[in-house]
């Protein structure tokens, strides 16, 4: 065996983060304005840059690394470990699924996903049915190459994710958090006062709002000279590298409130990019593995500050004046309660931080069905909308807004939809522990954002994906997941929005 | 010797095309908005998609085809055997240089442009000149192993832009140039009415010049689904495939004329790269090689559609609209004169069609100086200066303003400037050619293009790079180059702006 070193390893490492960054770059130009006519030459470029990359990550080298390094761990340094460790574990995820299977469910991805936006036209969950039971009896069978010590198969799916994490420990997390909004959007009901919101409807032009949330986003620290703001449908964060962490958004000039809690969102994910330390370059630490960890700091953004009283009150005449007139006569206590008002919807991404995490819920009560109950495919929509009903209290009048709604299953992604949910209670606890050594109200109230960068760098973003969300979040705050924070939060906000006293 | 296909040669020549696509998308992006602290890693990205570029240009596939091809070209079609011509010829030019040298080249060009760049800064040509003359001496070494039978060492890098371009022919034609441009200058100073243009430095919002101009480009055929408009600093059309052709431009709310012509002018290489015929997709013929006509129909739209009179009769009123009242009590016949003032000026980029070519003939007799006479390099700006006060008028008041303006030597970039000079030239007899079947005014004031552009697309876009200049302007006029008609259609649109009467 060919004697092998800690720079080759590197070197395929940044190989692999080099053709990553490059098909980064032609995605996102694909989703901002690439000419129309050019999609057949963009699928065959990035086709090709696929191709290389699998090449380069599966390839003899990366075997030859992998053999090499499983007996001869000692000889790389600590850094170099964990990026082995990590290189390894994806290698072996890969390798155990034989290659023709690999390639039939890739194949099938891509036919799911045609069938799934055929269905959506014709909302006919029935023609995408056998697609999605495809998919799925390969996932089941992936599961058994995969599985090592897991308690149930779902769990298997969970662990790719979300390291560590189990249908064990995430079905009590979840009942405590149904259990907790439930509660809570009953009390809302029967004992509060319901915020008006219609002047979040007021047309403000989309120049006033973009003045306004480029300046509030780079106030929160997203650095303007390391990102760029562009125009898309479905507004997403990509990050190249620490230095480029471009974000987008769509604009709608009849609801500010979309434009500005989405780029605060975005700018939330290009806050970790930008401040990942540098070692982590061109390694896959750099990225966004640990998503939960991720979406916990653009939530952290948009629903720790973008919803906090403080930050609003602080932010609010900045607001009216790049709105013009158009909010004169609202006065800050009316526009913070019309801001936080909650109501049930039927779009997962359309919902707020109080009903989100029932949207997920029932996602994953579902996924757990599919993998560990053998749930007859045809029943599917009869379940989710039963779940909508019992859970929020609307049931979809077609799976156009039900089953059909979102592209990960049809994608091959299951197991993922937790991640956001976790993102939520992971932004809550964070800033639990924060407030222990941080007046967080008044420094945002004084517009001081500083301390909060300082602490969010210093016990997350740094870090990039080189440690999972669990240890993350104990290094941070000394404890497990715990979603009572998110809960107690929660509550004080919407009992305040909704004007109960919480004496009782 | 193993035996090789049309297949094996087209695998290859795709592969180089993706390749180039993906650098002129990340070099396109650069320019358009790439964050600014990202640069140090996008310079790796160049560097690591170049490397694999000349892997696949100069490697062992490569050189196999070279040797099989070489000795079995009827084994490949007509188009195989004319790209093979290409890509031998490309191979062989590259692998007559000793790989050191080649690298030493590369290396030094950087070096140059840094010393450029700052020699810019403190209008110090003295700093500069060592890294000029070094790399004049090492592409006089070059020209030793790339000449044949051609006359003159700088016969050899002309042939290099303009393949069987020679200094006798261009002696002659710019000859004949420069003395109908002096003697016409001479005659509108002395016979002619300089025309007012003071209104061309009215300010006119930015929103305003891109509704006008980018609806022009599209009437003048520019298909709005295979190109989009960016901002940047120097203006270019980038194409990544014929089916998108983006083009930037700057602006500049008190010089709409710039944006205008700067627009038509980069939309006029987006119709060529658009209507390339679709078998050369994926080959080198699909880009640029031959970019004197290239550079044609750029001016074509920019010069002999942008600056007739007949086209902006047509649209001025749709300008003035676009511009609201700004234009408002400027009638046509005063627009018209003024939009063809013609003025020497200091810097090539900001000449107006009539003294352009003398910018290039100054830099073409200083290259034939340096690689045919061996002059000395500490001299070339008191040569530049004389040469600018004797063809236009005018002495830099200082280098910055003289020999420092143009990046292409520091580029290492010698040869090249003629095809800027032979692109006006080709667009006129272009024009000429065009006139005897097509009443091109008539068709301009009506607005109707179709015919213009049908005429450019079959006797010249769809070629794309696969004929040479010449051969596509002899299949198309029936002649060689002849400036004359150029000479004659400057005359005639100059001396009527000047109100002069052609009687004598």
């Amino acid at each position: 065996m060919t004697t092998l070193t800690g720079q080759d390893l590197r070197a395929l490492l940044k190989e692999q983060a080099l053709l990553e960054e490059t098909m980064a770059l032609a995605g996102w130009d694909q989703l901002t304005g690439m000419p129309k006519d050019a999609s057949e030459f963009r699928a065959e470029l990035q086709s090709y840059l696929t191709e290389k990359y699998l090449g380069v990550s599966t390839g003899d080298q990366a075997k030859a690394l992998v053999a090499y390094f499983a007996g001869h761990g000692d000889e790389l340094s600590a850094d170099e470990q964990a990026l082995f460790a990590k290189f390894q574990e994806d290698y072996e995820r890969d390798a155990a699924v034989p290659a023709d299977e690999y390639i039939a469910f890739n194949k099938l991805t891509s036919t799911a996903q045609d069938a799934w936006a055929e269905a959506r036209e014709q909302d006919d969950y029935a023609s995408y049915a056998p697609y999605l039971a495809q998919l799925i009896d390969l996932k089941r069978r992936f599961i058994t190459y995969w599985r090592k010590d897991e308690a149930t198969p779902y769990d298997v799916l969970l662990n790719q994710f979300e390291p560590g994490l189990t249908v064990a420990k995430l079905d009590a997390v979840f009942a405590e958090v149904k259990a907790g909004v439930v509660a809570l959007r009953e009390r809302l009901a029967t004992e509060g006062t319901e915020p008006a919101d219609d002047f979040l409807r007021r047309e403000v032009a989309v120049s006033d709002q973009r003045a306004y949330v480029w300046d509030a986003a780079v106030r929160l620290g997203y650095d303007p000279n390391k990102g760029r703001l562009d125009d898309t449908v479905h507004p997403f964060m990509q990050d190249l590298n620490r230095n480029d962490a471009r974000i987008t958004t769509r604009w709608s000039a009849t609801d500010f409130q979309m434009a500005v809690l989405g780029i605060l969102h975005e700018a939330g994910h290009g806050l970790f990019t930008q401040n990942v330390a540098p070692k982590w370059d061109y390694t896959p630490f750099n990225k966004s593995i640990a998503m939960s960890i991720h979406e916990s700091q653009s939530l952290f953004n948009e629903v720790m500050i973008g919803r906090s009283e403080a930050f609003l009150r602080h932010d609010y005449p900045i607001m009216q004046q790049a709105f013009h007139v158009v909010l004169d006569d609202v006065d800050f206590e009316t526009f913070y309660k019309g801001w936080m008002k909650t109501q049930a919807s039927l779009i997962r991404t359309e919902a707020d931080p109080l009903t989100y995490p029932l949207h997920i819920i029932i996602r994953y009560e579902i996924e757990k069905a599919i993998f560990n109950d053998d749930i007859d495919i045809a029943t599917l929509p009869a379940l989710w909308n039963a779940k909508y009903e019992e859970y929020l209290g609307i049931r979809p009048p077609s799976d156009l807004t039900g089953i059909l709604q979102d592209i990960h299953w049809a994608g091959g992604d299951f197991g993922y939809f937790p991640s956001y949910a976790l993102g939520h209670l992971y932004a809550a606890q964070f800033r639990h522990e924060m407030a222990k050594t941080l007046d967080i109200d008044s420094l945002l109230a004084a517009g001081n954002i500083q301390p909060l960068f300082d602490w969010r760098k210093a016990n997350i973003w740094q870090y990039g994906a080189s440690k999972t969300p669990a240890q993350i979040l104990y290094a941070a705050t000394g404890e497990e997941l715990n979603p009572q924070y998110w809960l107690d939060l929660q509550t004080q906000r919407y009992l305040q929005a909704y004007q109960i006293s919480d004496n009782n």
